[in-house]
This record gives C-alpha cells, structure tokens and sequence, in this order.
C-alpha cells in the first residue's frame, strides 16, 4: 500500500508530524538520517496506525502515491537545502516538497522558484504549537501555490487543530508566505511573553507580589479579555515550586533570554518593508540585555537609581492587566501592519481574518482576542490599522488612563517596561497628525540637501542653507 | 605627471572628494560615465588644483601611479560591483580600489575578499560630513588590510577634518571594519536626530514653546554638554521662517522621514549580533511611522487620548534637556556595545577611542561629547558599557531625576517620545540584576521543551510539566 505522506527528519517534531498524521488514519512513510530514530519511532509508536519504514530518500520516495507528498522536517538553513538536493532527481513533475521547519521565508521564496523550474511544488509550511501541538494539533500556516493545497491543504486541515469544528489551518499565499505568517506569529510571541514579564515584575517589584500569588492572579486574567494559553501557562509557572531549594522556580532559573532566528527574523523584515515593530523590536533587545548578564552585573553596582517613591493604588493590579492588555494589542497591530505592507511588497493575497482565524488554536499565541480580531477583519473593509476596528479603538481607549498611569509609575520606580512605554508611544505618535518628522527633515536637508516636501505645494524643495536662506525647487541628484 | 588618485563617479560627493584632494595639492584623475560631468567640474573649478581629465576608465588607471588608489563614488549596490568588474582587468597586483559610498559592510566583505583574490586592495571607506564636509574635510573611516592604509591613509589623513590638529581619519580594521562604522555612526546619527525631535516636541506641544523660541533654547544648549553640530542647526532650523507664508519653516514641511540604508542596516546588524541598539531601533521605526501620515490622520480622528494635564515646573526646559543629554548617552552606550560585539564576531581590533576621537570632527555627530568617550575609551582598560566610565555613570546619574520626571510627564501628556523612554527602560533594565526573563524561561520550557539553566548549579534543565513536574537534567535535542 502506498502512503500518502513521506517525512524525513524524525526528531521531536517530524516524529510527531509523522504520528498525528497516522493518527488521523493516513499511511505515513518515514525516513531518517539514521535509521536508528525511524526504528525508535516505530517500535514506540508503531501501533497508532499505518507506518512505511525506509532506509534511504529513494525507498521514501518510492513508498509514496502520487503526485508524492514530501514533508522535511529538519534544522532550517543549509540542512534543508540538502534534503532538497537528494530529493529533486527522486521526484516528477507535479510532485510536491513540503518544509515543515522554521526557515526563513526568503529562502522558502528561493526555493520555491527553483523547484518550479523543475515542474516541483515546493511548499513552505509555518506549523506552529510547539512538540504538543505537532502531536494534537498544530496551527499551520502554508505557502506555496494554489495548486499544491489543492493536494495537500485537506490532509494538513486534518491534522490541525480545531476551533468551533474550523481547522487552524488554511492556504496563505504563494511561495514564502507561509513561513512570512509564522514568522510575524513567532514575532508577536515574543511581545505576548515580554509583555506578561513587565507585568510580572510590575506586580513583584513594584508591589511586592509573590510568584504564587501572582499565580492566582494571572488565572483570575485568563478567565477575561486576556484568555490566552501564555496567560494560562504563566499562572502555571509562577505557582510551581523547585523541589530542590523550596523556591519559586522562576526564582531559580537563571533570566537569559536568547532571540535569534524568527524574533530577529520579524523585526529584521519589518525594518525593509518600512512597519514600525517597535513593540516586537523591544522585545527582541529585551532578551538581548537580559543575556548581557555581566554588564547588569556591573550596571547594579555603579548605575544610580534616583526612584520615585509612588503610593499604588488599590488598583494596581487591574491598572497592570489593562496595561498589558493594551500592550498585547499594540503588539498585533503593528504584526498586522507588518503583514500588511508585506502583502503588498511581496504580492501575497493575505485574507487578515483567516489568518487570525487560524492562530485561535493550535499555536503558542492562541487566545480569545484573536476571534475580534477575526471579525474586525471579516468586515467589507479591512481596518488600516487593528487599533481603528471599533471593537480595538474602544477597548483600548477605555485600558488607556491605567496605561498612563503604569508607564508613569514603572518609570518613576525605576521598573524597566520596554514594551509597556513603547507601545504607548506608538500609540500616542498613531494619533498625531503632526510628527516631529518635519524637523528631522529639515536637519537633514541643512546638512545633507536631502530636501522635503511642502504641506501646501506639490514638489520637492531645498533651502539653501549655506547661502541666501531662499527655497528652490529641488532636482533630485542622489 | 601621473595622479595620485583617480576619482570615478562626479556626482556631487564623488567631485567634493575629488576637489579635496587637488585643495590639498594632490593630482587628481577624473573620470565619470558621462563626461559631460567631468567637464562641467573642470569648467568650474579645474583652477583649484591638478586634475586629469579622462574619458575611460582605461584612460584613468593609465593616468595612476602606482600602485594605483582608484576611489570609487558611485550608488551603493549594484552599481559599485559594475565599476568594480570593468576595473579589475585593467589594474595590477598591489593596486587599491576604495569604495567611498554608503555601502553595507557585507558587501564590502565580499569585494575585499574577491579583489584578494587578484592581488588588489578593497578598501571599504566610511565617509561622513555631507557635501560640505566631502569638500571641506569629512570624518573618514577606512577600512581593508593594513598594508593599503600604508599606502592610502597619508592621504585620506590629509583631506579629513581636523580637531586639535589630529586628522579626523584613522585606520579602522580589515574588510568591512570601515563601512560597519559609517553605519553604525548612521545609526546613532538616527537615535540623535529623534531625541532633539523628541525634545521641541514636548516644549511645543508640551510647553507651547514656539519654534524661534526653541532656536534660542538649543543656542544655548549648543554651549553646554550638548554642544554639537546637530544642536546647533537646530537652532538653525528652528529660527528659519518660510518666506513663502511667514510661518516657521518646521511648520511647513511634511513631516515624513524616511528610513532605509544605513539606519535600518545598524539595527539589522545588531539583531544579528544579539546587541541590544532600541534607542537606535526606535528611532528608525519613529521615521517609519512619520511616513504612515494615511493611517495617522485616522488615528488621530478614531483614538482617544485621555491625556493627563500636568502642571509643568519651571525647569521643564532644563528637565528636557537633561533627558535629551541621558537619551543621547544611551544611544551611544548602544552604538560602541554594537561594534564591541562586531569586533568579536568579525575579528577586528576596533580601538574605541580612535572611532570616538574620529568622530569629533566632520561628521555629522560631531559633538563635545566624544572628547569624553575618547577619554573614556584611552584608558587602560576598556569600559564593559560606556556608561559604566566614571564620568559617564556620574553624569545619567545626575541627569536621571530629570529623565524621569520629563518621560511620565510626556507619557501623561500623550507625547510620544519612544527614544527618551526606550532608552530610560534600557538604563534601568541595565542596572538590575535579575530580569524577568527568567519568567521567560520558564514559559519556553514549558511549550516548547527549550530547557532553561539554574542559578545554582551547572547544567541545562527542563521540568516535565505535562509529567509529574520533576525537573530533569536535559540533553538538548534540538
């Protein structure tokens, strides 16, 4: 019997791919470097439905019906490139590769274009959910062209997680788009847990909130507007206790953060398509500086304080949650506003409500919010911003006096809230017609004749610094 | 008589460079792919010193001595590698080929290597000061092998800048040690730019200060320890009335600045390098959202401000410009952390006090300020962060309570000033030896099995949390 599916790369996430896909009743070929993992795989899990054991690409390949489905689940950059180069002689037209991994979209987009020349489909898929998810149901973002869902789209549905009996899954766009959507979502998840870290220290620093009773308080959030598995697991970790010392855990483990790969990815693609991250930027630097451990080291000793003592409010804690509810949806805004501009850049037919409608459930993001934000998309118009959608300018007008009031009083007690007071100011400069830009632009026409536009005339101007101050109509020589 | 250099690429910094160097009695070679260009330079200012006239490139390498210095100054990208590929053949082991322009360091790292491999010299040269400062003596910042500095830094020596009679010019290090430098001085040029902004801002919409009013303000700031280039056109600016309407020139000038090149390549860059640049980073996404003016005149109609009237004290001014002196510090504590990390990653010995003490003159940041950083940098041992020099911790310290006091007051204004409260969470998360990042940690280790490390003992770890919780000793699998 044939399978409709081949995986390769069985490490924790192609086995469980591989797993939930026989689970779902599809006959799953499976391949691995070693052949040692594939037999691992099968002697644990064998029995949960229809497995193909091959030693090499060209058994896998062999196995599988056509047009052949293969899925590579391996360390993104130079190793998928390999698998691919094995695979390409393997395969016939109109067969179709799937990158189930964390790549970058510029080299899904690559790869894409050089499998069609091949008459291949090559299929950039974001999944996302972690090792549970790839087991029970992921998120899955897929790219690619049309033709190719077509093919695949249905078995993945299959395996992805469900919302109200919707699956999280549906086609995103052509060539990188998938892998572009997961990457935004990874983006966003670093903004959700630094946003819930501010908040935490908020709560401890500020108010002398102990982890387990911060514990109680985040379950308290997640039953209201914040319901999200993030807040869900916080409330999770700040009430666990180490058996080895008796201590909070979150007291035990060392505060080292990495960012690399999607986080960096995110604001590094934002950066060329001129959208403001900043929330998701901050974020990302945030771990930065809490991997300069030597530096803070240092800084502790020498680097004053000068805190301002502040009376908190009996409403302290309610002034957090809304602060960080309107910083999460700063942080989506702007990862809209991301996607967005890419759409266009890249020509992507983005659809903003299925892709919110996807993240529901299945990924790390997942969470109520995300089905207003599903309706303020499924809307004849969509918004320009998330923020303008009726439902999000008046939430977060009504979260706005306790934003104020917690970025004021973090600043005050010396309390770092890099995504709380960035967000806040994109905020405020959002609903600025005028920016200091204007100013900008004159500094660097002085120095540099960079020259500017006009509020009241079309064209481009430069004042003649150097000489008589008087303004000429500018003929571009850069 | 055969030239010392050969200019190719008369646009107006190309020719500005090239009068330097016939100002400072060099024989310069002119070549452009229009000739037209070269005569019109010659027509105009052939009297200033020894120019070569050519038509080709053939003819200008002819008119070199050798070993030949051919500066090229033409766009960066593609450009540069076309001029580079039709003067390859022509030149000669041990020749010097120098790119002035705004190239990014990665490509300077390949066409170093490349041009290696012929025997010839790529040197990848940073160049600040605007047209004027090309003319009248730049900041420069070169970098390739040693041996070409030999050759070709007298003479770049010569046409920079001058401060206390040191050339504002120094051998950076190999490859792309040069142009990395140019943008990483871009960059804090970015952070510089939006703090001033940042501060008219808050005394114009904050203070109701008026913009002839505020020339007056940074005259006087302009002779203090923000004395600097940018300060002071500043006041320039602001005290400039647009002969036009009668009103402030900064009133009449759109206020979009746009952000590409150099600013977004230093954030890029520090992604990658892990190093935490958010003032820098924020100040490129403040020109990302000044170029959103569509979605900014709905915000401004759609978004509540809920703004909170601050009685402001008398030394508002003299507050702001304590934040603004502390922003700036930050930001160029994050620009030499930046290349602190560069040098480890491409092994350059980067000397910071050399990079700071060429910076005091000629370029656009020019500023009383880097005499202190070069001081800073001269002693026997280096800093961990600028700001940990005694000077430096002692003079944030004394500008912070302004520093805080100016950002809640903005925050409760509804000002946004995302690089003065960027750069005071990046302070204080300095100095504060736990973060919440392990919170963080901990999250990750629970979706995603990342494990996270112990404060108390060595190892890598991870509890089991869909387990009985135990925590166990981790062999990473990812």
């Amino acid at each position: 019997m044939l399978a409709q599916i081949g995986v390769t790369g069985l490490a924790v996430m192609g086995a469980n791919l591989a797993r939930n896909f026989a689970r779902n009743g599809y006959t799953v070929a499976l391949h691995n470097r070693s052949v040692a993992k594939t037999d691992a795989l099968l002697a644990a899990h064998g029995d949960e439905g229809a497995f193909v054991r091959t030693e090499t690409l060209a058994e896998l390949v062999a196995a599988l019906e056509t047009p052949r489905r293969v899925l590579i689940m391996v360390k993104a950059g130079a190793p998928v490139d390999s698998v691919i180069d094995q695979l390409v002689p393997l395969l016939e037209a109109g067969d179709i590769v799937i990158d189930a991994g964390n790549s970058n979209f510029t080299d899904t987009r690559r790869r894409e274009a050089a499998l069609a020349e091949h008459d291949l489909h090559f299929v950039g898929v974001g999944v996302s959910g972690g090792e549970e998810g790839a087991l029970l149901g992921p998120s899955i973002m897929p790219g690619g062209s049309k033709e190719s869902y077509d093919a695949l789209g249905p078995m993945l549905e299959k395996i992805s997680a469900k919302v109200d009996g919707q699956p999280c899954c549906a086609w995103i766009g052509t060539d990188g788009a998938g892998h572009f959507v997961k990457m935004v979502h990874n983006g966003i998840e670093y903004a959700d847990m630094q946003v819930i870290g501010e908040a935490y220290d908020l709560m401890r620093s500020g108010a002398g909130i102990e982890p387990a009773a911060q514990a109680g308080i985040f379950t308290e959030w997640n039953r209201g507007e914040l319901a999200s598995f993030l807040i869900e697991i916080t409330a999770e970790v700040l009430g666990h206790v180490d058996a080895k010392t008796g201590k909070p855990l979150v007291d035990v483990i060392v505060d080292s953060a990495g960012q690399k790969g999607t986080g960096r990815w995110t604001v590094q693609s934002a950066l060329d398509l001129g959208s403001p991250t900043s929330a998701i930027a901050e974020s990302v630097f945030a771990r930065g500086l809490s991997s300069q451990r030597g530096q803070r080291a240092i800084g502790q000793e020498v680097l004053a304080g000068h805190e301002v003592p502040v009376e908190l409010g009996a409403d302290f804690v309610e002034d957090v949650r809304q602060a960080l509810f309107a910083s999460k949806l700063v942080s989506y805004a702007q990862g809209i506003d991301m996607l967005t501009a890419a759409a266009k850049e890249y020509d992507w037919a983005l659809k903003m409500d299925e892709i919110a409608a996807l993240w529901r459930g299945g990924c790390i993001i997942r969470a109520e919010l995300l089905k207003d934000i599903t309706k303020a998309y499924a809307a004849d118009e969509a918004p320009a911003n998330l923020l303008f959608a009726p439902a999000f300018s008046k939430a977060i007008g009504e979260a706005l006096p306790a934003w104020r009031r917690v970025v004021s009083t973090a600043v005050q007690l010396g309390i770092p809230v890099p995504v709380f007071s960035s967000s806040l100011a994109y905020y405020d400069g959002l609903r600025r017609k005028r920016l200091p830009a204007a100013l900008t632009q004159g500094l660097r026409d002085l120095f540099g004749a960079h020259t500017y536009n006009r509020v009241d005339m079309e064209g481009t101007f430069h004042t003649q610094w150097s000489g008589d101050k008087t303004e000429v109509e500018a003929v571009d020589t850069h």
